[in-house]
């Protein structure tokens, strides 16, 4: 079959590759239709690494996908032949104590599309658990179906939050991570969202969200903005989706007394301040999140129900065989940009 | 001061009664403006009392109201004459072990609007803490201000499930609290929220909700049809709100494995059976609710960023004069009616 | 290999049946060392059916069990022949929504010991998944190792109460579910707990805890004993482990404003009044708990720490060969037994 | 009266203050009987600050304070003359949004003991607001009353830990506050308590709290131990008490998946690094505590119910006269000095 290949760092060829076997039990054989281009795949291909994991052996890229049932393996109920998915790319070790606990996408032993040496899934064919599979309605497209990846980040951020109806939110940056956690914060639950940034471009991406209050934050200062919209009061959740360590001069400050500031962006050398003083003044929580469990099939019903739009947040898309045309652009970090995704097939 | 007063049951009188004194520290005088009828009110016109609490002297009516402040008492900071409000109506003694655990709704000294031997707010003027008063913004109306007394009742129930972004929930009743709650719950992160009843007039009413799947159990399997909605899994959320012992028959079974089920609801004996096997096959958590604390602020943010629409929800309106009337219109319960509201002066 | 076999209601058989054959993937081969006897195994026994659950086939009994590792399958890490285990009874399916959810104990799909048509480990071996198995401290005994299981259910119950370090607890039944829970919640942070019932022998076991207060409530008003403890404010944590629907009379008035009352023991018919008058006053939150989930460990951790003393309660060992009469003592149900254990081999 | 005043940085005075008036409405005359000396108030003795708080004008120090009630002010109930009693020292705006939030302890308008320009309890009489004061039982001595303060940090952090029955729990710090949250978390639910520190003195005084276990991290590799302690999954729940910057090069990497870490200790500059990396891949929750809310009341319980030993930990006694020799006690530093107090009268 074919497939997007990183041979290494900055080479990407869309070539032949082993065909999959037959799904084993549990499993779906499913061709991937959409497949979005992902910061992390991007690194893979200008850097060769990202954080410890490094590209030792040719790797298929892609981890962002919607695609449709080929086969369904032994003991599957749920899936036919032909039906419409969307695939969760991260699967643990259904055996490990995380698991049990129902944290699943910390489980240490997880194995992750497109992570070294595990292959993504930007090529005719994969083999996927249907238990990480889901079903996506007639009206959620290929696209949108791939797009849940990275909304399924924000939905897991806005769930870490506890949102509580009528909450007042902040988002520090309008970037792509941070528009799924403003929309998935609107939608679960939140009276208004600020979302701070110092691109038009992203500010008016932002605004497309109904109920997003965009904050130029080279016009307006942020904490003044946050106590008008709150009567003074300071904002009910924070997201921090910049990973920009100057976000955190005055993070601390934005929240109320016992609020919680969900950490979600990662700076480039992943240690950031913390003002002991700010977050005991107001007891703030702060919680950290990696990748997302569970919120698969309730992303999928918000879209479907309209609550969340992620039309406007697909920027282009490329044909399998301009698969490297389309990394180069995700390259030039058009501020228009939000998601570049490429068609299977 | 003129004043609706309920003499005794049965009989209402709107005449005058003395005037309110000057505000104290902490305290608001405020000229009441639209006064909703609830219940409760109609209850005492019509029986003389409501459970314990029983008329054994004249009392003004009324604990739904909106209004504007006519006096700042001293020490009050953050609000001035002519402020358009809406009232908290339960004051609970501030001193209390409830209100420093942030329990103050269930304070057993609480003191509440029209409720014996407290006087209501139907009347020209209220002394009132500004603790517990909320001004209005210019985009939500006296009357929608009326309203968030109710509504605090839904904000308060979707508050204490602790909906997840992505939820589906089931109300049960599309009386005036269903539909509150219903408008709650989706503006409180659900993806959807099926509203059962057995009244045309009532589920058309609910259907004006956005993402309200009306059901008619007349006519509809409640439980098949939330099988339908979430593949098999059951309401990640359940709203018993028509105090009708019937609804028992399988409210237990609407709930997924883990669910809320909040109890909203009073029958009017007071005790419901609960099925052991299927709250211990699920799991179910479940939360009673008495009244509402700290939700009026955030239902008002609700109102006014528009993801809560209260319009459709005052179905008439009545000069003080024909305060009487109102009464007996709302004694009538026409399916059609959800609020009967008063306007005073 | 030899194994106590319930041939039908009422006919227990110790006989021989199939040997186990080699552990798979993620399993163990355990040799059974001590199986205590559950209420549900006297039941299986006695009316050959538990609710749904009916004996129709000869099945092995047994669920609560301790044992030494004699084969270790392909795949497993930290286990190793001859170690000291206690076994988990209840296998969920992996791949079910509920285990991602982290609520395996409620997966529909879940197999457990001696539950048919599932067989039991009362038996000279078992193959059983390794993520289910734990290693037992020298300090606890194969005996305690068996006891671990009911244990588990006060653990849990105890993890659903959410005890605040200091809560007031009470507990409505000293059988051994109540003494169990009893252990749990004063291990696991209550400053003292209340035991009510009307047998002074289990009134006594109950005092051997440390920190529990019994209460005869032939002599004494629960009530007013709870309101003399906590300088009338009610308890923090209710537990109800009776079963006895006469515990209903006053058991929604035991809690204080907000606090949450855990459902434990089952009573025959299944069905149990809720008094919503009482617990909307109080905003009580209700919890169900089914078996239990993540507790293992934490239970053999406060037995090894000495936090929680079993030793009381193993009230008569027989061996295998006398497993019938073990069965029989149960059925006596004298009320100075706690467990009745049977030592295999 | 005679008090201790500390007249500016550096200059303690026993000398005459002002008597205190009769008590208002729900206030009580506290004859203060013992007073611990906190880091605090040894610290505005030292610096004439503490933070934002500059001694500007004479002040009396101390606020772990109890006593004997002296006279009862209108409306109190539950307190009579000659009542023994702790006194929590912080007293909120009881008409703060804060408070109704159940968030008194964060109040901005906070009023606390010996914080300038309020004075302290290191008198011979004060008013104090009944809802802050607490009867203490026949079995607490004066002594250990006005160790619960110290303690109330502990149980707070011990309750914002969220423990669950038998988890493990790291302390990071073997001073004061150290062995308060070790004591809190061990009597809070925890099967085990690891104490990390250099000192053998402090770690021999952590060792007599039952259940700890003391950790030279001079002689161990902590992190390995709690591998060896927790079976190499990490500790459950974290607290930070040594307010050292250094403590923070392992911190994060010290819980389990799932932990929660609950910051204390505050370090000189107010400001420790996160380190992104760690505390995402465990999704550590974040807690930050500032003093305590709600607790006094549950640290007695466990006082009186023997779950918490408190007397191990008041290391000398000074009376009221030689109050200037106890402060300097404390400036030496002694490692075996826990609790210093004084007497008053």
């Amino acid at each position: 079959m074919k497939a997007v290949v990183l041979e290494r760092k900055g080479v990407i060829n869309v070539r032949q590759v082993p065909d999959m076997s037959a799904p084993g039990p549990g499993e779906l054989r499913i061709a991937p239709h959409t497949v979005g281009i992902c910061g992390s795949d991007l690194h893979y291909y200008t850097h060769g690494r990202v954080g410890k994991y490094i590209v030792e052996q040719p790797m298929i890229l892609g981890h962002e996908a919607s695609g449709t049932v080929l086969e369904v393996g032994p003991g599957v109920t749920g899936f036919k032949v032909g039906d419409r998915v969307a695939m969760e790319p991260g699967i643990p070790d259904m055996n490990s104590k995380a698991v049990k606990l129902g944290l699943y996408n910390i489980d240490p032993a997880v194995r992750f599309f497109a992570t070294p040496p595990v292959d993504g899934c930007l090529c005719e064919e994969v083999i996927h658990p249907a238990a990480f599979t889901y079903r996506l309605p007639e009206n959620v497209s290929y696209g949108e179906g791939a797009l849940l990846e990275p909304l399924a980040v924000g939905m897991w951020s806005a769930t870490k939050a506890a949102i509580k109806p009528g909450d007042v939110a902040v988002v520090v940056g309008a970037g792509t991570i941070g528009l799924m956690v403003a929309a998935a914060a609107m939608a679960g639950g939140c009276s208004k969202v600020l979302v701070s940034d110092v691109s038009d471009v992203k500010l008016a991406l932002a605004g497309k969200i109904p109920g997003v209050i965009p904050v130029d934050i080279k016009k307006e200062d942020l904490l003044q903005r946050i106590a008008e919209e709150t009567d003074g009061w300071g904002a009910d959740r924070v997201f921090e989706c910049s990973g920009n360590l100057k976000a955190y001069d005055n993070l601390w400050k934005l929240g109320a007394p016992g609020n919680v500031t969900v950490i979600v962006g990662i700076p480039a050398d992943g240690v950031v301040p913390m003002d002991i003083t700010e977050v005991q003044a107001r007891e703030t929580r702060i919680e950290n999140v990696f990748r997302y469990a569970n919120v698969y099939q309730k992303a999928i019903d918000l879209v479907a129900a309209g609550k969340i739009n992620l039309k406007p947040f697909i920027s282009d898309v490329f044909d399998m065989d301009h698969a490297k045309d389309a990394f180069d652009r995700v390259a030039e970090a058009r501020p228009e940009d939000v998601k570049i995704q490429i068609t299977v097939g």
